[in-house]
């Protein structure tokens, strides 16, 4: 029973990491010191950082705030992006639940009292299995009439499922329209984001163009226009003045520091201007840089102009005088060839993707066709050298490989832990290049919003979590052995759908406790790391000492950044498909998934209330992404247990058919009642009136790039432009 | 060589069916009391029918006139609907003369030169085959070179389906948008229909309600509301009314028609009141039926009251002031629950489906389900009774059934001709009996719109003909022969889509005569009834002597109809079909395919200017449809080349996958660039301001179902309303 004791000593060491960053957390985090890494919203906010850190008391202060901190505060303080981030964990949470009530009590002590796993055992000496896989659907008898029961936890687990993704749609749509309906008034709800404008007849320039078609079909309405221009020439001038301008403040802080040591005047740095500050002759480096950043204003300037005047691009922005009016153009056609012309509502200005505003609508289709292509197969043949690194990480092909490690082997808690974490661990660390690879490839789609590329690559991390990780280790049964039955799979020409019906029932059940593993691993892990904020903690401490001159280099280096959701919504749902396929067949999943998401559901509240800070707010846009995968993943257990029922040779298992019809019933009805709520602002919705508006010119001039912008101060803060940030998110959604 | 005389002789025997219609046309047209059978649209649009007819000289007169009218007559004429059907048989004529320009003369030749059916027949003396086989694919040696210029026919053939089908879309949008922009305004335009209103709260009128919300959403534009009413009881007392009047009509016509015999005191009708007329009292019929229908009028009167009070329903139209305003409103998403207050174009007031419009948006999406059910079972099941009908008719089954026939066949001629076409005819007897029942399907799902039922019967009459005509006599080969290789294809578990492709190739081929037959059959005999319209001929004539007494009666009796899309555009699309999929496999039936779409282009022009009256105008919204349904022609016609090719042994043949991949790219280029220009009137077009614009009452008058108009006179014309139609028709699009 090797594999029980491995399984066991997996969840104990798990836990004990956990209790240990917990530790480390519930320790730092009291220091005043640390409070910019386990306070920096707060900090930024306005909020003393030491005051906020001495406040907290005990090791369990943070579960009591999260736990009692309202959805509003989470609105207030992260946005509506957080909140509905949030809404996942509950979400799941609550699915959960309510799937235990009926799948703990009934489903396990029928699986219990059951004892087909022994006489397997009894006919065939090498059949094993564990003390766990007796508590799962796989110890019933085939034929059995407690598999009835076992059918209706599919209905209730499906149920469920719709009752609570029913009511979340329903409350993410009321929080979205709330939030802009009374908010104070925000730039983007006045403007609409128009693109493929065709080329301007004669000698009409393109500001006259745009402004004469909306003025003809917008009359009364139409405020103003606010052209794109091709930004690269001037962005290269304005990056390069930057460089200069933080290499001159750096020079600075270095000076200040070397003025408290000694006598007090200071040594003012020098550097060589060759190669790498290697060669070349030695310079005073403020004087230098300081020249360097005052010869480039005026080229700056002229550049400025010249792209003003020349440089327009088939894209603007145009604002309308109200929101009803903005909310109503970017629903409509506006051209007799639809694909010109097109109008959408604007993104929020922060999270403008300049640089795919020109791109014509033909392009987008033909590189969204590429990136498809490119991302099918990267997630196809990424699989190979995982399985292949996989593969050496068994502890039989280490032992051959290092022979050395046979001696620690020997110690047998420490082999068990070797063997239950090794495979994991070499997963996870493959996945970890991979989020940026996807977000370069949503960048090349063409998508005019920051928000849109990380909702793309969450998508295709989650096809990718799926088919490699999921499916990987229960159908293809690869990644941790060989290829070799890939192979086998590939080579069956006749691959079918009701072949891969059956694949699924077979293989997934006897892989349940490797799925457990992996969910604690996750949660205690994942969430310990997340947590304690350990990796931000050492990274910080370090630049502080040995890079740091300026306070605003110091500002960076604590700077939190946003929540990653395109890793972390795609590995969320990857425990709840495993969890929804696992939830009859081996009900003990519940637990361990109840852990990972109400875990969850505290830690990220915690990091929402304290931590990190919104780059873009999208209003819940996320919501929809969420909704449809949650209801992918079930039909992927329904698919599963239909398979599987049908193995168990249950007569009445065709019934299950009614699951996955149900799902895509559900699935329409939510996209045509709740989606386009979040696709668009609803007229209803859009005809509240503002208590104040803004002008046409202050919001022409928040979508005027920063390098267009005149009298900026040169330098934007990295890791996004935190203080105004915060300001306007508070603003706009409390 | 029994099958290539029966070839010839079904096509001899077609053309002389034909010729023979012609001439009774063009004998019948001339004679002035016929005017109204051959020219109703004429006399309805004012002109003097004899002069019409007379005014006519030779036999190839219409030809003349049907080739010289231009596309804006037809318009102005039939309205842009039937010059959108026209523009099928445009395209689908462009698209065979260029395909021709390459496959006549190189495939032919290639083929003819070829001599693969005589070697086959000299290896298996069973293999049989006729000159014109010897005249397509068939006839080339496997892994021949020559296969290369039937593939790059195949690029040919799909290129220019592709051109002809852009230039179609582009010319159909022109038109559209040139129709809605500078035409007279029409009631439509300033309309909206709203379905799915949400029940009034508290004690809020349903008026009151949408009054509300559309000034609330709409504030400036909108202008009045035309609440949609349950109008069944008031319908059915202005229906019996009518019957009352009509006979009151008739009775007194007979009176009228008596006075001229005899004396001239005529002879008052009298009638039984009792059951079918047979028993009860004597009375007379002009007194009965004044008093029956007088009495009727004050409890119309009552019954309107009621219904415009109490009996208001979820749905309303709701006129704009201006027409940018409507068409911006019928595109946007209005409630924060985007299933409430449905916005959509309101259709052309006489073609509202009022029965439909309170459907709400949950019942309408059941409705679909349960109708495209439906739908399946009638398609797959038609098959049956078909099946059974044709293989009695075979003649072998014939004879044995009904002995004395042979006496008939004997003579050969004859034997023959009932050979060639007895399959074919059972077939179209069949097939008379669907669209009814189609119509009927389509109108259950709910559309507001009755262009919407007869596109939703085309659909469904296209997958028909396809599924049990074209694949039921190439894959399934079962309609003509038996069911049992129907069975022996379902019983093959291993369906797949690579073996469809391959039967698809190995099937297709060796019918090719078999639908040269059919499409011959279609365009003689099918235009030769069209044009020379001996059924309303003969049906006119009788009912005139014996049945119409009032001038009422007669008009009716010649009214002509409108032109049936949902039957013809299917048969149609069939034939283009055949004729794609065929057009380099066996290229003899483009001359068919020419013949049967220049033909039909004729003959249709003829029945557009000269008799049918169409029944709405939904402004070529049929576009899309036959748009799309020619693409998956050519898709399909393309997935059997990969078949046939792959037979043919071609190690090149997997080049054609590109075919299939371009269908699909131009497919949604068209969706993205065109589709909605047809959908939805865009903007540009919509801001066109027209010389005189119709009042709201004016609109909401011609939104009061007939039931509820006060004033009516009581009678409406069947078969639609004539004259005011013309009127409007004509109004509307010049």
């Amino acid at each position: 029973m090797a594999t029980q004791s491995s399984f066991i000593t997996s969840l104990v060491t798990s836990l004990i990491v956990f209790l240990v960053l917990w530790l480390v957390y519930a320790i730092l985090s009291r220091r005043p010191g640390n409070a910019v890494i386990y306070y920096p919203l707060r900090v930024l906010r306005g909020e003393d950082g030491p005051t906020v850190a001495k406040r907290r008391g005990g090791a369990f202060a943070w579960v009591r705030e999260a736990f009692k901190a309202k959805e509003d505060d989470i609105v207030a303080t992260a946005g509506l992006d957080a909140a509905v981030y949030m809404h996942l964990f509950t979400a799941a949470f609550q699915i959960i639940l309510i799937s235990a009530i009926f799948c703990l009590p009934i489903l396990l002590s029928l699986a219990g009292t059951s004892n087909y796993n022994q006489q397997q055992r009894m006919m065939d000496g090498n059949f094993t299995y564990t003390n766990i896989d007796n508590l799962g659907m796989g110890n019933i008898e085939p034929q059995s009439s407690k598999i009835w029961a076992f059918m209706l936890g599919m209905f209730w687990v499906s149920l469920a499922t719709y009752y609570v993704l029913w009511k979340s749609y329903r409350r993410v749509v009321y929080m979205r329209d709330r939030a802009n309906a009374n908010a104070a008034a925000r730039p983007q709800q006045y403007t609409v984001l128009v693109r493929d404008i065709p080329k301007p007849v004669g000698k009409e320039s393109r500001t006259d163009q745009i402004v004469n078609f909306f003025a003809r079909v917008h009359p009364g309405v139409f405020s103003r226009v606010q052209p794109v221009h091709d930004i690269k020439p001037a962005g290269k001038i304005f990056s390069d003045r930057e460089d200069a301008l933080r290499k001159l403040e750096h020079a600075e802080g270095v000076w200040e520091i070397s003025k408290q040591k000694g006598d007090g005047a200071g040594q003012r740095p020098m550097h060589k201007t060759g190669f790498m500050g290697l060669l070349g002759p030695k310079v005073d480096s403020i004087d230098y840089w300081r020249a360097k950043s005052q010869e480039m204003n005026p080229q700056l300037e002229a550049e400025q102009r010249h792209t003003l005047q020349e440089m327009q691009q088939a894209a603007a922005f145009v604002i309308f005088s109200d929101r009803r009016s903005a909310a109503e153009a970017s629903q409509v056609v506006h051209a007799p060839h639809a694909l010109r012309w097109r109008v959408s509502q604007a993104p929020e200005p922060e999270e403008v993707v300049w640089k795919n505003l020109h791109i014509p609508a033909w392009q987008r289709a033909i590189r969204r066709g590429v990136v498809a292509v490119l991302t099918f197969l990267l997630i196809v043949f990424y699989m190979i050298p995982i399985s292949f690194v996989a593969s050496l990480t068994t502890l039989e092909n280490l032992e051959e490989l290092l022979p050395f490690i046979r001696s620690i082997t020997r110690i047998s808690v420490l082999g068990n832990i070797i063997q239950a974490y090794l495979p994991q661990l070499a997963l996870i660390l493959f996945l970890a290049l991979l989020p940026h690879i996807l977000i370069l490839l949503s960048r090349l789609e063409g998508f005019p919003a920051q928000s849109q590329i990380v909702r793309s690559a969450s998508a295709k991390y989650f096809y990718f979590v799926i088919f490699n990780v999921f499916l990987g280790v229960t159908i293809f049964g690869a990644v941790f052995s060989n290829l070799s039955s890939f192979q086998v799979l590939l080579d069956q020409s006749n691959l079918s759908v009701s072949r891969v019906v059956q694949l699924l029932g077979s293989k997934l059940p006897p892989v349940a406790s490797y799925f457990i593993t992996y969910v604690a691993l996750r949660f205690f892990v994942g969430y310990g790391l997340e947590l304690s904020r350990i990796i931000p903690f050492i990274i910080f401490h370090l630049k502080r000492k040995f890079k740091c001159k300026t306070d605003r280099e110091v500002r960076e280096a604590w700077a939190p950044g946003a929540f990653k959701y395109h890793k972390s919504v795609a590995s969320d749902m990857l425990i709840l498909t495993i969890t929804l396929c696992y939830a009859v067949i081996a009900p003990l999943i519940l637990i361990f998934a109840a852990a990972y998401f109400g875990l969850g559901w505290l830690v990220m509240r915690n990091q929402a209330l304290n931590v990190h800070v919104p780059d873009f707010e999208s209003h819940g846009s996320f919501w929809p992404h969420i909704h449809n995968r949650v209801l992918a993943a079930l039909f992927v257990a329904q698919i599963t247990a239909i398979g599987y029922f049908g193995i168990k040779e249950f007569p009445f298992s065709p019934f299950l058919i009614v699951l996955p019809i149900l799902t895509v019933v559900f699935y329409m009805f939510c996209k045509k009642n709740y989606y386009p709520s979040i696709k668009v602002v609803s007229l209803y919705v859009a005809a509240d009136v503002p208590k104040a508006q803004p002008s046409a010119e202050s919001i022409a001039h928040t979508y005027t790039p920063v390098p267009l912008q005149e009298g900026h101060p040169g330098i934007v803060d990295r890791r996004s432009n935190l203080a105004t940030k915060i300001d306007s998110t508070v603003n706009a959604v409390v």
